[in-house]
């Protein structure tokens, strides 16, 4: 592990941010612009292995985001790099697919228990924007209910900023708020007969709040709602799949959408994004026209492939349950340790650590920088993502930098409060 | 190259579809769909090297498609190859970008003249919906001047089916005619002051019709109307960027867009597409939110630097032109040797040959398939590409396929009219 960084080792990113900002608009665009985070992110990075980033100063990182979520099994999983290695060596994009998409697409439909065909993209955008469309297609309706909050992707129909998008590009989308069933029986009346999709976020991962799994009773009425109605229900997994249930997020509440998007962990990193649906949508998945460039390359299939059958076999996703159950654990201890209001939300793979009363997050920033100082890269509004290269060892170092990162988040607590200090 | 293919040998191809069928909605989708094209092309590959694409039986093809554009130094080229694999061994995706995302900002700046800046993300599509939102952000106007039959992409604003699409998402789009200046200025009237953009290929490359170059008139037309209105120009050099002129489609022209959409050759057919701006622009492109999940992957960006580099460092630009001259001069020829009335248009390294009077292509299906049937991948209705790797010899291997091929057309076409046989 890398010393902490003195600011005179900072050179090498303020100088690329530097020239970024000549060249890029606001020298970064999108989720890993670190101006959205306190001062003292690092901006670039040099390399990554196993659960474990460089920047470009050469520092060390356990790395709390894997990519924001794309890596699942550990940057540069051998087993995946193998089979993306060996594809690459025969072709990657060609004039039409390689076999391995028809294997890709068949271990796709026996893995995901509701999907009886797959489409391939490159961007959850692309993923949820063909799930919208399709669900149009096949139900020759316009509304679509979207939850409050709930971030879908960054298309002109979701994007959370409206620099740019009319009025009309959001003309059919009608809102609910999540877990509230009234809101969502409200919404769906509002838009009648004209009901073609009803989209949700694989749990309420909503960034700057805590995060909420969905409840049992809201599930079910989602599936009530949706049939009633002759919607499709549409969920949005491109976060969370292949992290909380290798059949998709919600298996365990036996519910199952007709539609569902997916990118991020489905091939470790390599780009890819996949829709999947029931029969039922099966032909208006075949009228709508969506495609693109690279959509077919053969490379981040085979990287797919190896990465969903290593999912399977390993039972990488119980390791990271097991790893976030620890971390969890521990960080609750750490907190009453140093009476701090610590909360911690999300699924244990996929969590999220704030204070309470803590809306300027200077409490969750203090405690980020701390942490990041201490070798261990977290957010602080965003959920945070597990892999199943965090071992053991990995979380208890985390625990280590945690610890530090409270003590002195504590101290700053009680300087806050000289009462409470002297006492 | 691999004899003409018997139909029994067709089995692994058929039987890929037939599995693909059960579990990708008709088998495939989008632009690599061979349902498109006439009984007899293969869906699958199996590699792909320099020029040259074998399927899934084993059959060798000399590929005029290039992937449908992104291959432009050739498949597998090694010095690309090289560079991304130099950047796969530290790291693709991380969480944040590599410095070879500013290094490739500063390339594509430096190369292209309009550009003050740049922006990375992953499908063309991606990049020409960007273009709309940053101008319209910049405007704070909505209007968008489309030319009728202009393929932008397979989002729901520009997709060519219009399945699952509503009205509104095309409320503000309006048409003009390619080339046609009188029908661009009554677009810019109707559009008013309400006018952002004015959207137009690089040429008129259309399917199933013959392309066109843009009229020097027209092309300056484009810039006067968008200066006089405060629109902005948007120059969509997905399909051609890097294939006619390093510096992008219009330089020639002396035209240059205000923004500008960039994929398929940046990165000689790994995953990235751009878009480029002028400092107008440059405020806008900040506010708007764009991003996903693989869009500052550090591979196709090391290949992307390696690309430009190469095409500016080989006049590989001059050679495919050399190379299509030498192609368009053979056919030529022989349509007249064979009395054929072949029509071929486009730029010479991004051709489309068609027959006049053929409109439900019953010549050009005959055509495309016997040159497949003599090692030739051709395109019946869509232009082709050629790369830096189609060498001298390539393209004479090529004319010997097409002379054979329109020698069988010929003798078609005599059937079909007895007394002209008979002569």
């Amino acid at each position: 592990m890398a010393p902490h960084a003195t600011p005179g080792s900072l050179a090498p990113d303020e100088a690329l941010r530097a020239r970024a900002r000549k060249v890029i608009p606001g020298g970064m665009w999108g989720h890993m612009n670190v101006a959205r985070l306190p001062p003292g992110y690092p901006q670039f990075f040099r390399s990554a292995r196993g659960c474990r980033l460089w920047d470009v100063q050469g520092t060390e990182y356990i790395d709390l985001m894997c990519g924001y979520g794309p890596m699942v099994l550990g940057y540069g999983d051998p087993d995946v790099e193998a089979a993306a290695a060996e594809q690459r060596g025969r072709g990657d994009l060609m004039t039409g697919p390689a076999a391995c998409q028809v294997e890709l697409a068949e271990l796709v439909v026996e893995t995901i228990p509701h999907a009886d065909w797959v489409l391939f993209a490159k961007n959850g955008s692309d993923a949820m924007t063909a799930c919208v469309t399709i669900a149009r297609a096949g139900t020759q309706r316009r509304k679509v209910l979207v939850a409050r909050g709930s971030y879908h992707g960054a298309a002109p129909w979701c994007t959370p900023s409206l620099a740019g998008v009319t009025a009309e590009d959001r003309a059919h989308i009608l809102h609910y708020d999540y877990n509230d069933i009234a809101s969502l029986e409200r919404a769906a009346d509002e838009a009648g007969r004209d009901l073609a999709a009803v989209l949700v976020t694989a749990f309420r991962h909503d960034v700057k709040r805590p995060q909420e799994a969905p409840t049992p009773a809201f599930a079910q009425a989602m599936r009530r709602i949706c049939d009633a109605a002759g919607a499709a229900l549409v969920l949005d997994d491109v976060r969370a799949g292949f992290r909380l249930h290798i059949g998709g997020s919600w298996e365990p509440y036996g519910v199952r959408p007709d539609l569902c998007g997916w990118s991020k962990a489905i091939a470790n990193g390599h780009p890819l994004a996949a829709v999947t649906g029931n029969d039922r949508f099966r032909e208006a998945a075949q009228q709508v026209y969506v495609t693109g460039s690279f959509w077919c390359s053969a490379v981040p299939m085979a990287a797919a492939i190896a990465t969903i059958k290593k999912l399977r076999a390993t039972g990488a996703i119980a390791t990271m349950e097991a790893m976030g159950r620890r971390l969890r654990e521990g960080l609750e201890q750490q907190a009453r340790a140093h009476d701090l209001p610590l909360r911690q939300t999300g699924p244990v793979q996929m969590p999220l650590i704030m204070f309470d009363d803590d809306q300027d997050f200077t409490l969750g920033h203090r405690f980020v920088l701390e942490a990041l100082q201490r070798g261990v890269y977290m957010h602080p509004w965003h959920n945070m993502f597990l892999s199943a290269a965090h071992q053991v060892a990995d979380i208890d170092r985390v625990l280590e930098a945690t610890d530090g990162a409270l003590r002195q988040v504590a101290a700053s607590v009680d300087r806050r409060h000289p009462a409470k200090a002297a006492q």
